[in-house]
């Protein structure tokens, strides 16, 4: 019944944050200046690479995965207060390979994938050679509702040919992004649940086009950023379908839930790090002949702001720890819960630092705006909150309506 | 670094949920009844002395009191889930020897009285035969500042004489109120917190009068009630003086912590029952041809009500884990942001469920109205909301100027 | 297109706020204390009918009424700023016989009723001589959907017989009430809107029995009161039938528009009054060594609330004037919108003006705890917020769906 | 007392409705695609001058001017609901010569200049010839306070010479940009309203070094930005100062009241179109087996944002009506609430407006997360919020600091 951190745990958090004071931080800017040195922006900053290297040797890599063959092997509950730190900085997680949606896409396939599709893929993801992209979301339908999914994947003698059109495929302008795994239907006369299926597609099969990126509030993202991809009559050989056909609502639920839990944990570095400029800025600032710091409104806001993180960090430690006990199934109110409640806390204390930071707030000056940019896309990614705002309501009602059967009704 | 009870308390949260199910509900109306049935509602409803009764037999007594010697001796951490179950009901923690301002006062008497103070009125509040009351707030000043306090102890040879005005001063008028804890200044020209005492003074001691009752939202909060109480040249013995002279800042604050963190606690059961009746009602009341619980607005405050409850819990318990591990003082933040936002919390949740009520919301068909102006006060009681924020605030912010120190300064 | 109030508004105006500070504001105390000197507090305090007759001396008398038969005869437009001022005091409105129920039941008389019942009824309530109580929300059902109304009204003869339970009968227990307006079923069988109708019940017809009153968060509400109100085979004469059976959702419907602005006028004065309050307590009190009115925080709120405030005045004679213009019908949207946000601005502002106030603002030393329950019932009051939204939402998704047959649908 | 348009608003209001769906909403997409195809984003779309060209010939053109020697010549408050419709489109407000910061420009030179700076500068201003920037705000120092600029204008014989770093200094960039107005310090020992100057420095003057654009959530505002610009030695003839030395605040005082207004006209605007596409979206999309507009939260946010844009837009009418009337100074209350409140009142509504759309939402494909960005930006131009807070409140205490003296003072 107690909340702190065991030593592993300890002594990795240490470690991370030495490694972000001394490579991150400073780097930030390197990677923003060689971004716009290059020809296009879609090359990859060669620091990116020295760091990835230099986080690998101090073991600080693949800190997401579970299992303890690729890394140290962490619990949600272990890997929380580390992702939160990642967080902290957006070029931060990639260094370490604990980035989206390469991390959901090693998790699906060690999961789910077949002993030659791990061999080829997942390996070099794992090395940090390649990466991957996540093909879900469609532009024509409400794609929450994973049931509206129109993309089609048809049999073809030994190969599946694929139809559709996608978008907010994240990832997929970066030279290294190698793999896709694209959920479409394979049956639409299926049940509601058995009618999708997951299949792999190499980057650069015949028939898949990238059209240009959706930029985010003014931000393109690069080198990774948000695409539209159309498929053409894609094939590929029936050895790349991903556990069978019709499995693919049941692996998309099964990468989910780890998925949401990652956000939020960055959400909170992000927030936190929003908060520590604020407060620095307050102190340094002077206006109307006082510190803004002493400004009563100002004070207000720093207040609110600790109480909200730690809430918010709290909720998402307690889901981290049901995940880890009683599995993401049970979990999946508390993993909802977290899901709408962190986005919108961290959107709040951001906010407030860049009003705190005037015109360096809105611009690039501090990574402010950015940040409250990267947060806002994150109410809409993995689920609106109105779908997880339901999720809560329905299971809180259905636990009640078991309580009420004991209440007496009161009459008047 | 998991939230789970232990066994200890697990088996006493199920013991108290038993009695409150069994004698604590079904009894709320019952003390209604009675207290309207005396000649005055100053009378104590006799139902009230035999739950005492039967809680002490089954060892629910005293359960907020650290040491084993009247109790079982929990921590605060171990004490936050039971507490919370007696907040569901504004009858229950009296029942449970567990109400306010007895349980503040019974530990001050352990933890600074002399002896002879504690045999004759520490006994007899821990066996639960006589109630007592706080005497500091002043109506003429702010007292959230306590150095503000205005009235007076004057020694007299072998007494002190008191004289000043006070208000709010709760249970006064419960007939088993047999003493009183005082505040006052005994060397208004001593260091600023140095100036203040405290001081036993028996209900019934010549000049000491008590004035009409204060309402607290149309609510008279019999028997106990909170009233005006003016001393015109009281005189008690010098033995009666606790810890000595210029002690009473340093023993309000240690008295001021636990009694924040108890009312939290209450708040969330309070919270936690609100949604309960909230649910219930919504999924009963139809409404234009569909079930409250069906409209998406009352869903959406379902999700929001659960989220904010356990939100607030986990930053209480939080708080209360600090207090056992690093004492009072150190976690005087931690204290600050759950008197912030607890009682603000139950007061959404609350007022939610007045909302889907309706007209018996806002009457008392339903407890909802009662317990929303009991939340109400407690954004005031031990101190308001802006107090606790600039706490919160000025920690922080010294927290944050040393990070601040190994911050760059970013320059246009 | 400017915003100024006529001569003939601001005279009568000037006038009113002279009469409020000479004679309203110095007798509310006497008022409460009058309450208080009675047997029961269910009499009528002598004050009243003393104010009663200076108003009527002083041509403030029947404001409310459009007709100049009565009074003055003002539109929406001009009653607005003259409700507002009355709204600065609980005890105002009955001065200037332009309380509810008697302004609605009023209005309904004199434009539904029949020759003889306007003589019986309508007559004396214009001279203040006696009032009457409105009978339609059911404890049963929610009556804020009016096809949910149980209580039954059959033909038996040359009279009809009325058995039903009621509710929340605001000044039934005023012993001045004579006459009741009840709404019930005449023929559950008919098109849904033609089931119901109105009924004039004097008091003290057998059969009607009031019972125990409600109160609203502690405050009785003396000497009018809520209460429940049941009928028992109550028989009245077929000529108390106002306008003819099947009509009485029509009489409602034109009674509530004009019932639900008085509100939202009043409910503006009430705040205007608060802030008042807040700003003399905030540059009267001292804490931590400034003045409250100096602190940022409240500072806020002072801004905050002067904003909120005039927004919702803007809001509420836009809508008077779209009454005035194009009736109430056409005005629904607007009544709906200041229906919704009125109260709850005002619950905002009364409620931050309570937290200045500390102790004194939860109890009944100033005006603001009773201000703020009677402020809330308004939530509820005339159809909860949820109904008012809906209206809302349903209106201005019917108009921009005319607006959206021109714009173009943007595909990806 | 009422809100109509008079005619001749009217007339103008609905011939530029008529332009808005003829010329400017198809051409949204012709513009921005002009903007990319240019060597740089910094060249004018050919576009925008041709719909210059349509305007002026349309007689919709420099409305914002209160002379009718170059327009139709209207008070603020005929202004306002034109500006509204102009504000629903980023791209319009230049079509009809009525964007900052030339607006405030031309109105600054009208009444300020000298006839020969009007000849050479107004002029062409006035007929759309060139563009021009306003030269205030400084990177180095909370420029929300004039005070506290930094920038020196040092006269040396028949020449002023300038010093200095300025920052967001908008349409800068823009190739049409001939001449900007900067304010400086000639003074820094006079009286602290008397140290500030403005002086004509034409865009070329060597010495004047324009940085790179500030972008602003990712957005560069391209062919105008907004840049970092830097004064080393900026000689130029004493006949470009205006008014004369120490001037420059009581210039700066009169610019600002139109300018806020202004953008808050076009906030309403901009509004007012994304709850049009909200709701277009919410009726054409289905979700989880309903439409989005069935959907209980989305109806409240639709209901809520016509509530909130309605009150805002009267408080701007009442704003511009007290401007025409009392003129800007006695207005700057009322000026202050505006610009508090009109800002986050369309960052609210865009924000739902985007939340709805989806991914379409936070990218390119509606206009959403621009105009979100731009909203945002000005809750920090003209001053940050907290500053016409404070001045909201400053006001309003004075004012009931009068009232107060008749007030009683209430003791316990």
């Amino acid at each position: 019944m107690t909340f702190e951190m065991n030593e592993k745990t300890k002594a990795l958090r240490a470690q991370l944050i030495d490694f972000m004071d001394e490579y991150i931080y400073p780097n930030e800017s390197v990677y923003e200046k060689q971004l716009n040195e290059g020809d296009t922006r879609w090359e990859v900053p060669p620091i990116i690479e020295e760091l990835k290297e230099k986080a690998k040797q101090a073991g600080l890599w693949n800190l997401f995965l579970q299992s303890d063959e690729h890394g140290p092997g962490l619990s949600n509950l272990e890997y929380a207060p580390l992702k939160e730190i990642m967080g902290r900085s957006l070029i931060a997680p990639e260094v370490f390979n604990c980035s989206a949606p390469d991390t959901g896409n090693m998790e699906l396939l060690e999961q789910y994938a077949s002993h030659e599709q791990k061999k080829k893929w997942l390996k070099p993801l794992l090395e940090g050679e390649i990466r991957s992209a996540y093909v879900m979301t469609e532009p024509d339908v409400a794609s929450s509702d994973a049931t509206n999914i129109q993309t089609s994947i048809v049999r073809d003698g030994d190969e599946y040919v694929i139809n559709g059109r996608k978008w907010w495929i994240s990832g997929i302008k970066d030279p290294r992004c190698k793999i896709m795994i694209l959920m479409g239907k394979t049956n639409p006369n299926a049940d509601r649940h058995k009618q999708q299926s997951m299949i792999l597609i190499p980057v650069g099969t015949p028939g898949v086009e990238v059209k240009d990126y959706l930029p985010m509030y003014g931000y393109d993202d690069a080198p990774s950023g948000h695409a539209v991809v159309e498929f053409n009559n894609v094939r590929v050989p029936v050895s790349n379908m991903i556990l069978g056909e019709g499995r693919g609502f049941e692996i998309a639920q099964g990468r989910l839930g780890p998925g949401r839990i990652h956000h939020c944990m960055r959400l909170i570095g992000m927030a936190e790090r929003s908060l520590e400029l604020l407060c620095k800025r307050a102190n340094e600032r002077v206006a109307f002949g006082k510190k803004v710091s002493e400004q009563g409104v100002i004070r207000n806001w720093i207040a609110e702001s600790r109480i909200e993180i730690d809430q918010a960090r709290l909720l998402t430690l307690n889901a981290a720890h049901m995940m880890d006990t009683v599995g993401n199934k049970i979990a999946r109110k508390e993993i909802a819960m977290i899901k709408v409640i962190v986005p919108n806390m961290a959107l709040k204390v951001i906010d407030r630092a860049v009003q705190v930071h005037g015109g360096g707030g809105v611009s690039d000056v501090f990574p402010l705006a950015r940040l409250w940019a990267h947060a806002r896309h994150l109410r809409l990614a993995d689920g609106p909150d109105e779908v997880h705002v339901e999720t809560v309501a329905k299971l809180e009602l259905r636990r009640q309506a078991e309580i009420a059967k004991d209440l007496p009704t009161v009459t008047v």
